[in-house]
C-alpha cells in the first residue's frame, strides 16, 4: 500500500475514533482554511460526532455563503474554557499559524494535522501532509471518500471553495488534472461555479475601488512600453480610508496591459517605507530583481521593501531592472 | 446507438473522407472560434490532409499563442480564388456568421457544421450541433477522440482555449462536470492554465485602463449603497483615444463591490445615445428592468439603449429600478 493511502486511512479512522472534536484552521483564514474547516464539520455531523469549530479571530464575511458559517466561533469575542481530547487542524503549517488556541488542547490530546504546505512541521499526532496537493480541501476530499461520507451540495461547496481559491480560480500552476477531476465530481452535486467565484474571487471593497481610482492616476508606461508602474502613497490610503489589503492586486493591472512585460507597484506602507511588487510575463525573472534589493519570490511574481520615497524606490528598481530587461528608461 | 454518437462518428468520417479542406469560423472570432478552427487544422495535419484556414477578417493578436496562428488567412487582406469541395465550419450558428466566404464553396460542396449555438440552422451537409455543449471545442474533443487523433500539448491547448473562454474561466453556468473532466484530460498533455488565462482573460488594453481611470472618477454608490454606477461620455472616449470595446467590463467593477446588489454602467456611445448595462447579484431581476426600457438580457446581466443625456438615462433607469429594488434614491 502506498504511504499516502495509509495516511488517508489513518485520518479517516481519526474521524471515527473520537466523539467530540475541536476543529480549527489558521489566523486570517482564506477560502481553503475556511472551506476545509467547515468541510470537516459537515463530515463530523454526518458521522454523528460533536464539535466546536473555532478561529482565533474573525472569519471574513465574504465566506458567509458557506454552510455552518454561523458555527465558526471567534475566540477573541467568545473565549472558550473547554479543553479537547481530539483536535483537527486544517491548512496550518505549524502550531503558530493557529493563533492562540493551544490552551484548548487537553494534555496528550490527539491532533490530526491535514495540510498541504511543504513547510509543515508535522505537529500532529496523526499527520496527513501532502505538499503536492493544491489545497487542503483536495486532501479532505480523499479523506471524505475514504471515510465513506455521502457527498452532497453543502460538502461539495466547502471543498470546491478551497480548490478554487488556492488555485486562483484554476489558474495557478498547482492546477493539476487531479484538481480539475475533483472539481468535476463536486459540480455533479450542484455547486454553482459562478456564484462561488463571484463571492471568493471577484468581490472587491469600496475602499479598493477608491485606492484603485487614485492609483490609476499614477499609472505610467515606461521602457518602450515594456514596463507599467503604479504608485500608492500614505496620503492615498488616508484619503481613500483604505487599509493595506485594499491595495492588493494593483500590480496585476500593470502586468495585464497588452505588450507589457513587467508590472510594478510602489506602495508606501508608512512614510519612508515602500513595498515593491513585481509581476512578469516572459522576458524577465523578477525574483532575481527582487533578490538584489533584499526581497524574493518567483520568476513571475516577486517583491521587496525599499527605504526612501516612492521616487527613490522607483530609481532603485529601475537600476536593477534595466539590465535584466535590456532597455533603458525613456521618459 | 444514441444519435449524438452517430453524429460524432459521421463528423470523424468527414475528416477522413476528403483530402483538401477549407476551415473557417465566425467573423470577429473569439477564443472558441479560433481555438476550434486551429484544433481542426491540427487534426487534419495529423491525418495527412491539406487545408486552408481562413477568417473573413482579422483574428485578434491575443490568440497568437495558439499553434498555427500564422496559418490563419485574413480574406480581406489576402483574398482567395480557389473553390473547395470540403468545408469545416466551427462555432457558426448560420452562414451569415461566416462573413463573405460563400464564394469559396464549390457548388455541391460537402459542409461539416460543428457548433453549440441553440439557434444553429443546420446549414451543413453534415451537422454536429449540440446546444448542451459549453463550447464548440467541447464537441471537437469528442470528434478527435472518435477519429483516433493522438492528443498532444498543441491540440490540447486549442481545445482548452475554447473551453476556458466560452465558460468565462469556468465560471458561467455552462461549466458542467463534463467541461471540467475534459479540462482535466487536457491538462495532462501539458497545457499551462495560468498562461492561457493570462492571454485570453486577463489581458487589457492601455486604452481600457485610461477609460477605467476616467470612469472611476464617476463611480457612485446610491440607494443605500445597494447600487453602484459608473459613467463614460463621448468626451471620455476621445480623451482616452479609446474604442467602444475598451469600455467593456466596466459594469463588473460596480457589481463586484461588496454589499452592492446592482451595478450599472452608462456609456454614451454617441451624443444623445446611452448604452446601459446592468449586473445583479440576488435581489433584482435586471432583465425585467431592461425590458421596460426596450432592452433585454438575463436576470443577472441585461442592457438597454436610452436616448438623451447620461443624466436623463440615469433618471429613467432609477425610475424603473427603484420599485424593483424597493429602495429610493438617497443622494
Ligand atoms: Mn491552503
Ligand atoms: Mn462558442
Amino acid at each position: 500500500m502506498n504511504p499516502n493511502r495509509a495516511a488517508v486511512e489513518e485520518a479517516a479512522r481519526f474521524f471515527r475514533e473520537h466523539d467530540r472534536f475541536l476543529v480549527l484552521s489558521h489566523v486570517n483564514p482564506d477560502g481553503d482554511a475556511t472551506g476545509s474547516a467547515l468541510g470537516v464539520v459537515l463530515m463530523l455531523e454526518q458521522l454523528g460526532k460533536e464539535y466546536v469549530v473555532v478561529n482565533e479571530g474573525e472569519t471574513p464575511l465574504k465566506f458567509d455563503f458557506l454552510p455552518r458559517f454561523d458555527r465558526l466561533r471567534n475566540l477573541r469575542k467568545q473565549p472558550l474554557t473547554e479543553m479537547f481530547e481530539a483536535v483537527i487542524a486544517v491548512d496550518c503549517a505549524d502550531e503558530s499559524r493557529m493563533g492562540d488556541v493551544r490552551p484548548l488542547f487537553a494534555s496528550g490530546a490527539a491532533v490530526l494535522n491535514i495540510d498541504h504546505h511543504p513547510t509543515n512541521d508535522m505537529f500532529g499526532t496523526v499527520n496527513l501532509v501532502r505538499p503536492e496537493a493544491a489545497a487542503t480541501a483536495e486532501i479532505l476530499f480523499e479523506v471524505a471518500e475514504e471515510a465513506g461520507i455521502a457527498f452532497n451540495e453543502e460538502l461539495a461547496l466547502c471543498i470546491y471553495t478551497g480548490l478554487l481559491t488556492d488555485t486562483g480560480g484554476f489558474r495557478y500552476s498547482n492546477t493539476t488534472p487531479r484538481v480539475m477531476e475533483i472539481a468535476a465530481r463536486l459540480l455533479t452535486y450542484g455547486v454553482k461555479p459562478g456564484e462561488v467565484a463571484e463571492r471568493c474571487l471577484e468581490e472587491i471593497t469600496f475602499a479598493h475601488v477608491k485606492i484603485l481610482r487614485r492609483a490609476l492616476q499614477t499609472l505610467q508606461l515606461s521602457h518602450q512600453n515594456l514596463v507599467a508602474s503604479i504608485c500608492v502613497s500614505v496620503d492615498d490610503f488616508a484619503e481613500a480610508e483604505a487599509k493595506r489589503e485594499d491595495a492588493g492586486g494593483l500590480v496585476n493591472y500593470c502586468r495585464n496591459i497588452e505588450g507589457v512585460e513587467v508590472g510594478v507597484s510602489f506602495v508606501e506602507s508608512e512614510p519612508g517605507i515602500v513595498k515593491v511588487s513585481m509581476r512578469a510575463r516572459d522576458r524577465v525573472d523578477v525574483s532575481a530583481v527582487a533578490k538584489q534589493l533584499g526581497g524574493g519570490g518567483h520568476a513571475k511574481a516577486s517583491g521587496c521593501t525599499v527605504k526612501g520615497t516612492i521616487a527613490e524606490a522607483k530609481q532603485k528598481v529601475w537600476d536593477v531592472l534595466e539590465p535584466a530587461l535590456g532597455v533603458k528608461h525613456d521618459e
